[in-house]
């Protein structure tokens, strides 16, 4: 498993700097964003360091979806309604990616407009 | 595979109502938002009608991996750039989920807004 040294998200999950844990399994993690722009918004990351959805290969198609399965589950253990959220993902620069570790955005407990940005 | 004989997208992955086409593979369909909200604006949806993201179970673990898979592809193939777009999933009518037949927006060619809606 690939790991970064020098990644903040690679750095929450190996624990050597604190984050909000809302989540885990052998595959995923997830934790408070630390800029919530909602309610509820929760960063989803996979353990493994994946730079972003167009870096992925084939090769991760489990861990892509074992990622969106997480989505509902947190929202259910989270107690919030568990067919009420957005998830956004962004990719590169302009789309608003600011860390370069792959990441699902989950955000709840508010309407959500549209656009999405 | 359940196909609901009311649904809009399950019509257009049968092909019984016009739609513009960008991308499909034994599991998947992608066509423009007749509605956009970005210079691109598509629809990843899977063939299968499930109705959300939180209707998704375990056995669709390969295919959500496959929907996400499907859109660094398509921003290849439609000339974008492929590591410059935002994705994003509505899971429940407060979320902005207007048909309830699972979909992924691919958003890019502009400059995406924080937050997003």
């Amino acid at each position: 498993m690939k790991l970064l040294s020098d990644c903040i998200f690679c750095k929450i999950v190996r624990r050597e700097i604190p984050a909000q844990l809302v989540y885990e399994d052998d595959q995923v993690v997830a934790f408070r964003d630390i800029n919530p722009v909602a309610p509820t918004h929760i960063l989803i990351i996979p353990r493994e360091h994946i730079a972003s959805v167009a870096e992925a290969t084939p090769d991760h198609q489990g861990l892509l979806g074992q990622l969106l399965l997480a989505a509902p589950k947190i929202a259910e253990k989270m107690g919030l309604e568990k067919d009420n959220f957005r998830i956004v993902i962004n990719t590169g620069a302009d789309a608003g990616q600011t860390v370069f570790h792959l990441h699902i955005h989950l955000l709840a407990g508010r309407a959500l407009a549209w656009p999405p940005g």
